[in-house]
C-alpha cells in the first residue's frame, strides 16, 4: 500500500490556469457536461449526490402526469413499472463489470448490505456444512460464526453488520482491509468490504481480497456506493458473490435513490434472503401462502418498487451512453492528480495534508486534512466551491469526470488558497 | 361476525340514476374530486393505487429541478430533505388517530413488517423476562416463541413473518384474525393482523383484538394497508403498540411510495430495530462506529431517505387538508351500500355473489365473487369501470370517498350489469 500521495513542488499559478484550458480542450469527455442542469460553480460534491441529468425533468414528468395520471394501475405493465427493478439493473449492470441478470435495484444501500451479508453467512456456511459432510465442525457449516467488517467503513454498514450477525448467530470483527488475509479463518462466514473508503478515497484491492476470501470458504460482500460509475470494478472478472451500492453518487440517480444489488449468477439459487417479499417470489400474483423464491437477480427483491424514484434513476443513467467507464477512470486520475498540483501551487505549504493515496490505489475524490475543516468549507461554498466536510478535519473533493473539468480543479484550488490566506 | 351481506331486491333501475345525482348534489365530499387529475372513466382500484393529486406534478417538478438541480446537498437541509421521514409520518399521523412524533415513513410495507415484528419479539421477550425475573421459563422471556400470522394475510405479510420467525427463533402459524383470541399463549411472541382483508374486504376488530394480544403479554403488529386514509384506526385511541401501512392506496402517493411505521411513544425506547441504520442514529453525522439509537419514531428509519417519492406523497396528502376521516368512513359506507343496490338493480340474480361484509364489518371495498371474473374484468375496464381481479373469482372494486361518487357506483353496476349480460 502506498503512502498519501506528497504534495509536488508548487508550479507557476499562471500556468495552471492555460493548463487546465488546454487539458478541457483536449478531454473527449467534456461535451458530456452538456447532458447535466449546472450553474456556474464548481460542484465537487458527485460523491454524495450526483448532479441533475438533463433529461431527468421531463422523464419523470411524464411518469408522473401519464402514467401514474392517466394509465394508473395499467402502468405495472404498459409502461414497464413491474420490472423496472431487474431492467435498471441490466442498465447498471456493464458500468460496475456485470453481465445482465445479476442485478436488482429498490430499498436503501442499508437494507442491501442486511440481505447481502445474511445471505452470505447462510451460503458459507450450507457450503461448509456440504464440505464438512454436515458436521458442523469448525471448518464448515454452523461452524462459521464470524463476520469481518471493514474497521473504517461507513458506519451504516457497521451497524447493519452487527444487526446481521447478532440474527445469524455470529460476532463482528473489525479489521483493516489490507488485514483481511491474514484475519481470514476457518470461522469466517462473511466479509464486509468497501471498495473505497468514504473518508479517505482509498481504493482497496478488490480482486485480491475477493480471492482471499473465498479461498477461505467465506463470501464477501463488497460495498461499491464510491466507486460504481467512478472506476471500473470488474465483478464478473474478478468472481465478486455479492456486492451492493447506491447510485445518488456517481450515477446520479437522485436524492435518496434506490440503491442495488449484485448476486453472481451462479449463486442466485443459494440466495436465501432475509427479507423474501412478494416481489421476489417465483409466482408474485398468485398470492400462494408459502414462500417459493424467483429464479435469477429477482429474488433480491423484496416489496412494491417505488416507482417514481425507480424511473428518475432510469433516465439519468443515459448519460452514460456511449462512455465508457475506463474513459472516466482515466480523466478521474487526471483530474485528481492535477486538482493535487494546483493545491500544491495555489495553498501555503502546511497548511493542508492530502490523506489520499496515489493513483493507483485512489477512487474519485481527494480528502485533505486542514485545521478548521468545517469553517474552511462553509467559506468554499459560499464562493461557488461545493466540496464537503468530514468530521473532524476533512475536506472531501469529489471529481465527478461525467461534469468536471480540469477548469473546475484549478478553480476550486485557487478558491481554497484564497480562503486559507484569508485573500 | 356476520355473514356476507345479502344482495338485496332489485329496485327499479333507471331511479337508481337519479338517487345517485341526488346523492352526490348533497354529498359534502363531492368537491374534493377537484383535487385530483382525472378523466371520465370510473375509477375503482383506488385501493391499489390512488390517484395523482392535482398538487403533485408541480411539486414533484420543483423537487427535480430546483431541490436537486439547483440547491443539491444543500436540500438536505433547506429544503428539508432530512426530516422528511418524521415530518411527513406527522402529516399521516391525524389520518390513523396518532398524535404525533409515533410514525416515520420510509422502505417498503414490507421491510417494515420485518422492523415491527422482529422488534415486537424482542420486546415481548424483554417483557416476559421482566416479569418472569428474567427465568426464561414459559410465560415470559425467550420461552415466547410463537409469531401468530392472520391465515388470509396478503402472502408478502406471510413470507416476512416466516423469515423473522426463523431470525428470532420462532415458529409462524396461521390463524383466521377471529381465532387469534383462542390461539393465545404464554408462548406467543407477536401476532401480526390485516386491519381490512385484502381480498374480502372485511374488517377487522382491531381494538378487542389488540387488547386480547396485549392482555397474553404478546404484541400485534396491524398492518393498515387498506384502512388508512379509508376509515378511522385510532391507533392512540386503542393503544395499538405497532402498525404499518402503505401510502400508494388510499393516501395517493404514487406508485409505490414509501410505507410507514407506527411505534407507540411510550415503546419507542424498547424498539429494537433488526435494521439499524444510520439514519436511526442519536447522532448520525457523528459517523461513530457504535450504534445508538435515537430517541422517537426517527428510530424506525434506516438508510437515506428516498426523497423524490417521499415529497411526491407529502404533496399528495394535501388534499386531505379539511377532510376528516370519519366523514370519509360515512360516505365510503354509503357508497359501499349503494353498489350493492345497484348490482343487485342491474346484474342478472345469481350471477355474482358479494364476499363483502356488512357495513360494520367492511373496509372501502366491495368483492364480488363470479364466474370468469378476469375475462369479466378486463371487459369492465375495456367500457371505463377499472376495478381489479383478484385470483380466482373475485371482482374488487375500490371506493375512495375523495374522488368517488354516487354516479361513479351507479355507472359501474351497470356497465357490470352490461358486460354479465352480453348487452
Amino acid at each position: 500500500m502506498s503512502e498519501p500521495t506528497e504534495l509536488t513542488e508548487p508550479t507557476e499559478p499562471t500556468s495552471l490556469a492555460d493548463r487546465a484550458a488546454e487539458l478541457d480542450a483536449a478531454d473527449p469527455l467534456a461535451p458530456l457536461r452538456d447532458r447535466f442542469l449546472l450553474d456556474d460553480g464548481v460542484y465537487l460534491d458527485g460523491n454524495s449526490l450526483g448532479a441533475l441529468p438533463a433529461g431527468v425533468p421531463d422523464r419523470v414528468a411524464d411518469v408522473v402526469r401519464r402514467q401514474w395520471g392517466e394509465l394508473r394501475i395499467r402502468s405495472w405493465g404498459e409502461s414497464g413499472w413491474w420490472t423496472a427493478p431487474e431492467r435498471i439493473g441490466d442498465r447498471i449492470a456493464p458500468l460496475v463489470g456485470a453481465a445482465p441478470g445479476q442485478i436488482v435495484v429498490g430499498d436503501s444501500t442499508s437494507v442491501n448490505v442486511f440481505k447481502a451479508l445474511v445471505a452470505a453467512v447462510r451460503m458459507a456456511r450450507e457450503a461448509g456444512a456440504e464440505t464438512a459432510g454436515g458436521s458442523g465442525g469448525t471448518g464448515g457449516g454452523e461452524g462459521r460464526d464470524e463476520i469481518l467488517v471493514d474497521a473504517s467503513t461507513f458506519p451504516t454498514d457497521g451497524y447493519i453488520a452487527a444487526s446481521a450477525a447478532r440474527m445469524t448467530g455470529c460476532a463482528v470483527r473489525p479489521v483493516a482491509p489490507h488485514e483481511v488475509p491474514a484475519a481470514l479463518s476457518p470461522r469466517t462466514a462473511a466479509v464486509l468490504l468497501n471498495h473505497v473508503d468514504y473518508r479517505t478515497g482509498r481504493l482497496h484491492d478488490l480482486p485480491s481480497l475477493t480471492a482471499a476470501v473465498h479461498a477461505a470458504g467465506a463470501y464477501a460482500v463488497w460495498d461499491l456506493c464510491h466507486s460504481a460509475g467512478a472506476l471500473p470494478v470488474g465483478l464478473d472478472e474478478h468472481g465478486v458473490a455479492l456486492a451492493v451500492g447506491c447510485t445518488y453518487k456517481f450515477l446520479n440517480g437522485g436524492p435518496g435513490s434506490p440503491a442495488f444489488l449484485y448476486v453472481r449468477a451462479d449463486l442466485q439459487e443459494r440466495f436465501d434472503s432475509p427479507l423474501p417479499g412478494w416481489n421476489s417470489h417465483a409466482e408474485p400474483f398468485g398470492m400462494r401462502p408459502d414462500y417459493e423464491p424467483a429464479k435469477g437477480a429477482v429474488r433480491g427483491r423484496v416489496g412494491t418498487p417505488d416507482i417514481l424514484s425507480l424511473l428518475a434513476l432510469e433516465a439519468a443513467l443515459d448519460v452514460w451512453e456511449g462512455v465508457s467507464v475506463e474513459a472516466v477512470r482515466a480523466k478521474s486520475l487526471a483530474l485528481t492528480d492535477f486538482f493535487l498540483e494546483c493545491v500544491a501551487a495555489h495553498v501555503p505549504a502546511g497548511r493542508v495534508e492530502s490523506v489520499t493515496p496515489a493513483a493507483q490505489e485512489r477512487g474519485s475524490q481527494v480528502a485533505l486534512r486542514c485545521a478548521d475543516a468545517g469553517e474552511v468549507m462553509e467559506r468554499l461554498i459560499a464562493r461557488g466551491v461545493v466540496g464537503d466536510f468530514r468530521d473532524p478535519d476533512i475536506l472531501r473533493f469529489g471529481f465527478t469526470p461525467l461534469y468536471v473539468g480540469f477548469a473546475d480543479a484549478e478553480r476550486a484550488a485557487r478558491v481554497l488558497g484564497e480562503v486559507l490566506t484569508g485573500s
